[in-house]
């Protein structure tokens, strides 16, 4: 059973296992807030929280289970934290990965140690291979959040936040499988029930904001989110019991504002969350939980985004805040066309960082062709100077 | 004159001004050091140093002085520094910015309070207007790098690290117009002369370098690099002097080094550098220096570096190590060909994201067209992969 008690021996025993994170304050985020307070768990050894509860999980082990070592099952962050608590406690721990399973987080579980098994298909095969070899070998199986040991670890984060603002009004946390905010939740209201603790979930995977909704626990057919580590089809009972019971409510956010979010931390911050990580901020940022005049801590639970989707999410960042744009021109397809839309962009200081020309059967004139662009400018109005003169000029863009 | 004395006192006026940064362990960095530890200026406040020296020259002002104000000129983060520093102190600033500054910068300077003309021209002109304004209002105008006050500013950053870590061996500090080093190097070399004091500068700007090695201030007819921030074409008397005195050398290092660099920042610690604030990353990790079994802090100086730079060093980073991969593929203009290779690519895991398909005179055949792709992939073995199928299946890559 989950007591404050293991929650406090939680903090005493990972002392030696994670860091104790920093509480940031962001003045900008939400101006209508009193304070807003980042909680760093992005910066956290292997960067994210996940080391805390696999900490705390795996020193309450007894010595033949040690002996024998721990198996868990994931493609992110859980695995990296059960690696690198089991390599503190000199413990083995094997990592099952789906095949799939990004090189980038696979190369990382093994550098803190892991053994990993690559496992054919997707992660359910990955589990059943788990527990299968679980069986098997006699390893100790670590859940990623329905066990008490491991929402007790999570729960740490919530002793920290309590000693580093003594005036908070409300805690901010991202809901993936429920184990953070059940053990923050958990400390919470034990300890200083007036701070409302909420939950955010991504809109494309609201399985605890629809169970807890609905008073029994929903599986979701499928998730989709750029939050990959908290696109959880289900919650676990216990995590959802806890959040019944706890939390004060459970909002979504879209893909648009977690991307914002992520762009923002990064601007204001030199600081990258993953989208799991954003969901808190962007929460915040866009109004979805009554927080004015409020002291708001806003956990950050990890940073492992991968550069791929990083990059893209600073695409968009940059498409939407008009500092680069895509222009589609139609073309009489004769000389001095292409040189005529350089120059007129040069002149208003647009930097062409894509050409790409094509004869289209849609245009009206057998003749016509498209000249697709990508600019970097910097900002709407500029864009809006550069697409005038273009028209100005008898260019008509598409 | 520069003492021991104006350092302590800037120490002392500044802790209200600034927050003392974070030293980070960051031991994957180059584990052939013995620790490798992160100076995380660019966590400052604005995002860099610079509030350190125009925080203390400004505290040193006279009554008379502080009323009618002060002036700079800066696209970047001396900008920044002195828009906060004066409204800290609760007096005027005005800052000149070349008219094509980019537009974040501008805004980021005046959220903090400054007055920004915008003056035509570039920078030089600027600097004019800026010495114009000085001697028509009165400002005082605050040298980016070659004041003395400036300098013992900066050099609260060695204070802070002799505090942090009382076994360093050397210390690796970005070198512009080489205001920081200057106050670091002259701090260490008082008081714990054993520590070595390295500067790092861009290959595309190394003026300082340049200057130390010839024994004379040189000026680089034209500077070029990602790392903005430290484009300097000449170095001050003053902290050419200090440099020559008390640096053990100066080192410089490429633009795939310092992108590399900054990619190594967001992978390993979630944390944004501009170019100019990881040279000194990109020194420690390519052995630029005799730093074996050494501990070494490593100043990452800023982390103001415009999203469209770290979207484009990404995906150079991404290109590099196998994420993304751009191929062209000579297709015969006749149905299914895409097919064929879209089929090819996905049963391998490879995933689409631009395609671009044109006609080309080039090809052997007139009826030849090129396919370009761009595939997110795992890794340089996946991409080979990808390619040998392609080959196997009779398609020609160009």
């Amino acid at each position: 059973m989950l007591t404050l008690d293991k929650v406090y021996q939680a903090a005493f025993v990972l002392k030696d296992v994670i860091r104790e994170t920093a509480l940031t304050p962001s003045p900008k985020l939400n101006p209508t807030c009193k304070n807003v307070y980042l909680k760093t768990e992005n910066l956290q050894l292997t960067g994210s929280f996940k080391v805390r509860g696999a900490g705390y999980m795996i020193s309450q082990l007894s010595a033949e289970e040690k002996a024998k070592g721990v198996i868990a099952c994931s493609a992110g962050n859980h695995a990296q934290g059960v690696a690198l608590a089991a390599a503190k406690y000199g413990i083995r721990s094997v990592i099952c990965l789906p095949e799939g399973a990004p090189i980038s987080k696979v190369e990382a579980t093994k550098s803190y140690g892991a053994e990993v098994v690559m496992v054919k298909g997707v992660y359910d095969d990955a589990y059943k291979h788990a527990l299968k070899l679980r069986d098997e070998m006699g390893y100790t199986f670590v859940h990623p959040f329905n066990d008490d040991d491991v929402i007790a670890g999570q729960g740490t984060v919530g002793l920290e936040l309590l000693n580093q603002c003594a005036s908070l009004d409300a805690v901010v946390v991202p809901v993936g499988g429920g184990g953070l905010i059940s053990g923050i939740a958990f400390v919470i209201k034990h300890l200083a029930p007036h701070i409302k603790v909420y939950g955010v979930q991504a809109a494309g995977a609201p399985s605890m904001a629809n169970s807890v909704r609905d008073g029994k626990i929903e599986r979701l057919p499928s998730v989709s989110t750029i939050a990959d580590g908290i696109a959880v089809k289900e919650p676990g009972d216990n995590t959802f019991a806890l959040c019944s019971k706890y939390v004060d409510e459970i909002v979504t956010v879209t893909e648009d504002e977690i991307s914002t979010a992520i762009l923002a931390l990064v601007e204001q911050h030199k600081m990258i969350a993953e989208g799991a990580g954003a969901v808190s901020v962007a929460a915040v940022m866009f109004d979805k939980l009554p927080l004015k005049d409020k002291n708001v801590a806003c956990v950050i639970s990890g940073g492992n985004i991968d550069v791929t989707i990083l990059s893209r999410v600073m695409e968009r960042g940059l498409l939407k805040s008009g500092r680069t744009c895509n222009l589609c021109i139609e073309l009489m397809d004769k000389p001095g066309q292409l040189r005529d839309v350089s120059e007129i962009i040069a002149e208003l200081g647009g930097n062409v960082i894509s050409v790409h020309h094509e004869r289209a059967s849609e245009t009206k004139d057998i003749n016509g062709c498209f000249l697709r662009l990508v600019l970097e400018t910097r900002n709407y109005e500029h864009i809006e100077h550069i697409t005038d003169a273009l028209k100005r000029a008898g260019f008509r863009l598409v």
